[in-house]
């Protein structure tokens, strides 16, 4: 951004107040400051994308959390792919590209914590904040982790197109699964199928997710991969088979409403010996290379694609965050912030 | 019972109705037929005490479950504690005392098969239906084998004082827990903590129970061992630990209403990394002979009591069944048949 002086500043979007339900523009301040300088041992960066993510939401709010709230005034928090501009870290050499927590701002600088070099030639960049980023580490643990998935064992992902159930749905079919999707609208179940190789794909806003979840597990399921919440988990719960277990990873259709719809039907657990787990992907870190390994072999071997969904321009950050809420996305959404 | 001829008849308790809410009185015939006799390989039983279960209401309804349901015209099923009158079943000898699932009548024909003989020297007849029957059963494999309850952690129990409840606060304490009772009413909570033995117990009826779980449980909940459900599921779930295990064992508070009312803060399993698991105790019975000694061990160490709220007569089920669901009783409910 280049100011009426010519001169470069930092375009950031702060977090003005915290949302009731959905998170309208009176959420966000847009502020210009000049550009930082790093001190030592600091890197300055010039943010090229951010992932757009359901979370976002939950970081917004002050209700306690796997992290702390963003602090109202604070630039909001994003994690992004980055140009090194500046160092004065050893670690890091200028032109590294760098992925980080490093907020929805053109620059940043940062101490170099919790900060990846990322190979440009391993995968496209974007696909850090994909299949190689927190989305695919997120499926993975999932999957595999949490939900205990065996080859041969029926999946079902909710919000099956979207960043995270886009490569669960694919990782689970690189396993030999029955994958079963639930998305919203025709094109994305077909997006699912298609292209993300789903055995079958459910659309919620076509069909009863509940009939169609017993036509397309007949032996019931044995992991529910839910991102999706409310009357999707019902369905869920209603399609249960003997030991079964339901990831709990988001509930992305409950983040805006003021109280939550709980599962009605929650005690089908019993009558079905399943169980229903939380998980924060962060308490995996040590495994995060070896899933990065497993995922990249997989790219590269054109067994799992990666599926974004771009917008350009930081001012579109309300806007794109939104979308995200009103299931318009398919695949991971990326802000672009600059080249 | 001796009918108007003099002979002795079969009182019978069959199901008429299904519920839609609380099981009235339209629910229950009452039939009267003559005393079957035992054909080969059969025993005919008298029927001395009835276990009456939360989990009848179940029973009651046709929805599928762990158990068929009781179909309509039948006898109500019922577990019970039975004097062996005749046999021609070599297993079983006229004056034993057995274990079975007789049915809510005065005399009851079987195969023996799933019939104990009970030693009534280990403890009173009426144990077997409590701490040393399917209620201990529960307590033990809930808290140990789902739960996974470690000495040391701190466990919630609610209906704290019912037949299920009160066997685990006290296999909890035996076990070096710190344990926390939610109940309804001064009385049954003054019972909790001086017979029980719980470190602290919540009435549910005069304290706000997410606030008081607060205080009594600075740390966390570890394992919260639900017979409840509702408003009490959700303010434990308001107060995990991390890592915390939810176990499922009942929902009495639901099983009346017509539509369930789901934890709305059921994400609260994804910050704290915990699991809410449902479990049939049948799945175990491989460990009940197991669990049954070291419970009878207890017993008869002073270590751990049973109480239980006694009924008499056979015509008083439909009443004390109802009774369960408005809190009125303290341990577990026993319908005298016989003597």
């Amino acid at each position: 951004m280049v100011n009426s002086n010519g001169a470069r500043t930092n375009l950031q979007i702060r977090l003005r107040s915290r949302p009731n339900d959905s998170p309208g523009d009176e959420c966000w301040e847009v502020t210009r400051s000049p550009i930082p300088q790093p001190g030592d041992g600091q890197l300055l960066v010039q943010v090229m994308m951010i992932s757009v993510d359901p979370a976002m939401r939950g970081w917004m709010s002050d209700k306690p959390s796997y992290l702390p709230p963003v602090r109202l005034g604070d630039v909001m928090r994003a994690v992004g792919v980055a140009l090194v501009v500046a160092s004065n870290n050893p670690s890091f050499s200028t032109g590294d590209y760098v992925r980080g927590s490093f907020g929805v701002q053109e620059y940043a600088v940062s101490s170099g914590r919790g900060v990846d070099v990322l190979n440009p030639y391993t995968a496209p960049l974007a696909s850090y904040l994909g299949p190689l980023g927190m989305p695919g580490m997120t499926a993975h643990v999932g999957l595999f982790d949490v939900g205990l998935l065996q080859p041969s064992e029926t999946l079902v992902v909710s919000a099956a197109a979207g960043g995270v159930g886009g490569v669960a749905g694919q990782l689970a079919k690189s396993r030999g699964c029955h994958v079963v999707g639930i998305a919203g609208g025709r094109e994305k179940c077909r997006h699912a199928v298609d292209e993300l190789k789903y055995d079958a794909c459910i659309d919620y806003k076509s069909e009863n997710v509940r009939v169609a979840l017993e036509r397309e597990c007949p032996a019931g399921i044995d992991v529910f991969f839910d991102n999706v919440g409310g009357a999707i988990l019902e369905a869920g719960l209603s399609n249960l088979a003997n030991g079964a277990r339901v990831v709990l990873c988001g509930a992305v259709s409950q983040y805006n409403v003021d109280k939550m719809h709980g599962p009605s039907n929650y005690m089908n657990l019993l009558v079905n010996r399943a169980s229903m787990t939380g998980f924060v992907v962060f308490d995996y870190a040590d495994q995060f290379l070896e899933i990065t390994a497993e995922i990249a072999a997989l790219l590269n071997q054109g067994r799992l694609t990666s599926y974004q969904h771009d917008v350009a321009g930081i001012e579109q950050f309300p806007a794109t965050l939104r979308s995200i809420f009103d299931g318009e996305n398919t695949g991971k959404t990326i802000l672009q912030i600059s080249h």
